[in-house]
C-alpha cells in the first residue's frame, strides 16, 4: 500500500535493526484518515470472503479495524490485555509473549461476542514474532469460528511470525512487508 | 443523540445502581457505525471551535476520537495507561484513579504530539467521578494547550465528575446523560 509505506519512510523512526517507531500515525498519535484508507484497503484484499467479525488486541488494532468494520459493516472485538486474569467461565482466554516489553500478558474475549458461526479477520498493528496472532488464532479457535485470515497493517518480514503462519496454511496479508531496518534505512519487499 | 440512547436501552446492562455495561457495542465490541454517529456528533456540538488535536485514553475512547478525527480531519493522540511509568524527560503524565477497578494507573502522553499551540477536545467513553478527564486535563495543561471541551459518550450523571468539571469552567458536552440506574432500569436526562 503506496501511502502507508510512504507515511514510513517519511515519519517511521528506526530505533535499531530491529525496532520500528510509527507512534506519529498508529500507535500513539492516530491519523484517521490513514486509518479510513487502510480500512478500505483491507477490505479490499478480502474482498472475495464473507467476514462476520473482526478480531483485534487493544490498543493499537482498534483504528484500523473499526475502519475496516466500517467499510464492510461488521462489528469489531478488541481482545483485552491482562497482566493476570481471574478465572471466568465467560471468557475465551490465551497468553501473548511480548519480546518488546519482556513480559506475558493474558489476553481474553467475552463468549458473548464470538460463536462457532463466526466468520473471522483477525487484524493487528505490527506482525513480528506472531505472538499476538497466536494468541487471536487460539481465541477464535476456542469459540469454534472459521479464521478467514489475517490483516497486519506492517510486517516486520525479516522476523519468523509472518513465514510460520503461512506454513501453518493461514492466508497473511500485509499492507507493508518490511525486509530490512539495516543502517537505519527502511527496505520493504517488492 | 437518539440513536445512541436507543442503543443503551436495547444492549446496555444495568448490572447495579452504579455500574452500566456497554459491552455490545462500546468497550468490548465495537459497532462501526454507531462509532461514526457519534464522530459527526461530536464534530456538530463542537463546530463553532477549531480542534486542532483530540485526546482521549486508550482503549475505550479510541474508536470514537478516531471517527470524530476523521470527521474534522484532526489527528488523534491516545494517553497510554501504565501501572508505573518509568521516567522519562520526553513524556507528560499524570495519575488517574479507577473507582471501578480500584487501581491508580499513570498515564501519559509523549511531548512530541501536544503543545501550546494545541487547541484541544479531549474525549471519552464514559463520565462518571471524572478522573480520567481530569488526568487528560492536567496532560494538556503540563503541554501548555488550549482545551476546547470534553466530548463524553456516556455521562452517568448521577456521579459528581460532569457537574466538578461544569463548575470549574470546562465544556463539557455528553452524547447520553444518565440520571438513574435504579432498579435496573436506565433513565436519561431530558
Amino acid at each position: 500500500m503506496k501511502l502507508l509505506k510512504e507515511q514510513i519512510i517519511k515519519e517511521g523512526k528506526v530505533l535499531s535493526d530491529t525496532v520500528l517507531k510509527v507512534d506519529s500515525f498508529l500507535n500513539h498519535q492516530i491519523d484517521p484518515l490513514l486509518m479510513k484508507e487502510i480500512g478500505e484497503e483491507f477490505a479490499n484484499r478480502f474482498t472475495d470472503e464473507v467476514i462476520t467479525k473482526i478480531l483485534t488486541i487493544e490498543s493499537s488494532g482498534i483504528a484500523p479495524a473499526t475502519m475496516l468494520g466500517l467499510t464492510i459493516g461488521a462489528p469489531v472485538v478488541f481482545a483485552r490485555k491482562r497482566k493476570s486474569l481471574t478465572l471466568s467461565e465467560n471468557l475465551f482466554s490465551s497468553k501473548v509473549h511480548s519480546f518488546t516489553k519482556n513480559e506475558t500478558n493474558d489476553i481474553s474475549v467475552s463468549k458473548d461476542f464470538l460463536s462457532a458461526n463466526d466468520n473471522v479477520l483477525i487484524i493487528d498493528d505490527f506482525l513480528a514474532n506472531g505472538e499476538a496472532v497466536k494468541g487471536l488464532l487460539e481465541i477464535a479457535e476456542q469459540a469454534g469460528a472459521t479464521v478467514i485470515g489475517v490483516g497486519i497493517v506492517i510486517e516486520k518480514g525479516f522476523q519468523k511470525g509472518g513465514q510460520l503462519l503461512r506454513e501453518q496454511g493461514v492466508r497473511v496479508e500485509s499492507l507493508a512487508n518490511i525486509k530490512s531496518l539495516e543502517n537505519g534505512k527502511v527496505e520493504f519487499y517488492d
